[in-house]
């Protein structure tokens, strides 16, 4: 097991009818700002439902944060947070609105370009206080203290990370997931899927609760994820999904074990010039780079193999192919397409992505930072 | 999976030489008081590192916490600590200096007599700030807000939970154990089995996460315990016990899912009538429950005998019978007896254990309430 540091102080409030449980959460007489996407949390009544809890306190909304939030969206939060001078953000909604979130309270006290904090990784040295109310299980953006921003005149999608943001209480109520639609639900099983491989599926430090707790995340995936499609309603199924994809990424299986990320940063660029979901982008580069890295990730993915697939026959090369295979199906099982071309896109377009990882700074990827360009150019030939 | 609030603030730093880090976590210019136990931090250089990286801070000290820390003790150092004007509490030991350093931060601010945080369960409003060293993975006090003291004068052994006792550090240096006598090194890893049985061992509620990641800290126990005695300094063995130890009781595992903790109960009236160690009250009566209350816990030790001991041969009774077996062959394999007759103690001590529990009002344990003081004494019959 490597060294490492861990902490996570994020208050979860979990189950259903949780939402009527967060106003103690909140700093008496706070000035609050809430934050949201589109018109879902107003059709289902979830905004309404967050209002009712927080009466008494002094309430202010911004909606029309997007999927993949962008900067100059954002910006306008900002603007409308210094001006109303809120005191308090509360994220309604999933992943994109409170990465969102993460950057609005961030950048309000930020003195001179908040674009900094994640063009040049300016410390972050203040922050507002930020919660949430989870909607859509993906991301675990509700407990952990990262951010993906996209400025959509530049097309670049960039992350910060600053224990200031971490959301001081987070609400996850299994039902509001119940409306979603079944893209979305897809996404998220998918994304946080691979949130687990890339902490997991890197090489064997003999770190045996990291590997089994991964295990654990993926298996529940693998068990509850088609049923939750197929039973919108079910409670249990979506409970279940709601905390693996929390636990998928904050913090805790990937302390004390080296991780991967590669497939994350190839998958941004994906999004940021063709418009994919960041999900899709995830189903189509995780399986073409285990196949690429197989090599280096052997030994991790022949346990993968035996203890999240039962794969225990034929020889290691086969149980690797069959490995990826069912990685594959999985994916393509939940409706979520694996390749590029089921995407329209083409060859040509392999270029440009390779062109934007380099401009990033994106040349030394991977668990042992040997993923170059020539490499990631092999992974996205791969998954044409 | 029912519904809960999951809240854990205490930051580890965890890997070998972690201690030389722990400066920073301490508010500058604090008056530290720094508690332990009997010479081994002392013999064994642990000390003197603490001394070392805390050097500049302005240092009490206070040692003689025994195990199973008595009120009698503790509140010596609450004199000490009022009189130097302390203001962080760092606990270099296991779980028993640890908890009771807990007390001690509830106690110095305390208005009245300290003895009814426990007795009476008055409310901690204020706390003095703490941090610790683990030397001992065993009950994961390090990272949870629970602590368990005794009353030498009346044989009472009570616990008290309280947010404001969480460590705000603690640091897990593996190397740290591997001078630990061996009694201690089993002990730590029956207590952090019976840890997760009395959070696992109950009935289903369809908590996929919470049962996996229970079963990947049994099956890490049952895998590394032995090795940890038969190899006192492989460290990647004693670093994954120590993370196994402080994941089985930090609220992670337990949230969401019914609890049961009776076999602690039963326990704690052994160690205060007749001086056992902790872990070994545990060993003779986990086995023993299981036995007992096999009926209330079917499904689970179904589920148990087959994910954690691989258990797949036979009908449900022959199944329960092997798992039952197995947990107590494997508490005998670190020379942990599993009767009360392997520690001289005979049928007549049945009934004062069982009037020790009358009084202390522990009258429906359980993970359903249902274990009254007739269920208790058939227990303490069974594991004679």
């Amino acid at each position: 097991m490597q060294n490492f540091t861990f902490h996570n102080p994020t208050r979860i409030l979990f189950g259903q009818g949780c939402i009527a449980n967060i106003a103690p959460e909140i700093p008496a007489g706070a000035r609050v700002l809430i934050t949201y996407g589109g018109g879902s949390v107003v059709n289902t009544g979830t905004l309404a439902e967050v209002r009712q809890a927080l009466a008494g306190l002094t309430l202010f909304e911004f909606g029309g944060i997007e999927p993949n939030p962008t900067y100059e969206t954002l910006m306008r939060a900002v603007t409308l947070a210094r001006d109303e001078r809120i005191d308090f953000l509360l994220a309604v909604g999933g992943g994109s609105v409170i990465d969102g979130t993460k950057f609005i309270a961030a950048a309000v006290p930020f003195v001179g370009e908040p674009w900094d904090i994640l063009a040049r990784h300016a410390p972050v040295t203040a922050a507002l206080p930020l919660g949430s109310v989870l909607t859509l299980p993906a991301t675990a953006s509700e407990m952990n203290a990262g951010a993906v921003i996209t400025r959509h005149a530049t097309q670049d999608k960039l992350f910060f990370v600053s224990p200031l943001v971490f959301p001081r209480f987070s609400a996850l109520d299994p039902t509001k997931s119940y409306t979603l639609p079944p893209r979305q639900v897809a996404n998220g099983i998918v994304d946080a899927f691979v949130h687990i491989a890339e902490q997991y599926l890197t090489y064997p430090v003999d770190a045996k609760v990291q590997d089994r707790f991964a295990e654990g995340l993926l298996l529940t995936l693998i068990e509850d994820g088609p049923r939750a499609l197929a039973e919108p309603e079910n409670y249990a199924v979506r409970a279940n999904l709601m905390w693996t994809a929390t636990l998928a990424l904050n913090g805790l299986i990937g302390a004390g074990v080296p991780q991967d990320w590669s497939t994350h940063m190839l998958g941004h660029e994906i999004t940021a010039l063709h418009g994919l979901d960041h999900a899709q982008t995830l189903a189509i580069v995780l399986p073409a780079m285990l196949q690429v890295r197989r090599l280096a990730k052997r030994d991790k993915l022949l346990q993968y193999a035996e203890r999240v697939w039962g794969l225990t026959d034929g020889d290691a090369e086969a149980r690797i192919d069959a490995a990826i295979a069912h990685t594959r199906a999985f994916f393509e099982s939940l409706q979520v397409p694996t390749r590029l071309s089921s995407y329209g896109i083409g060859p040509e377009a392999i270029a440009p992505l390779v062109a934007h990882l380099e401009r990033h700074g994106m040349t030394a990827l991977g668990e042992r930072q040997d993923v170059g360009l020539a490499c990631a150019r092999q992974v996205y030939e791969q998954a044409l």
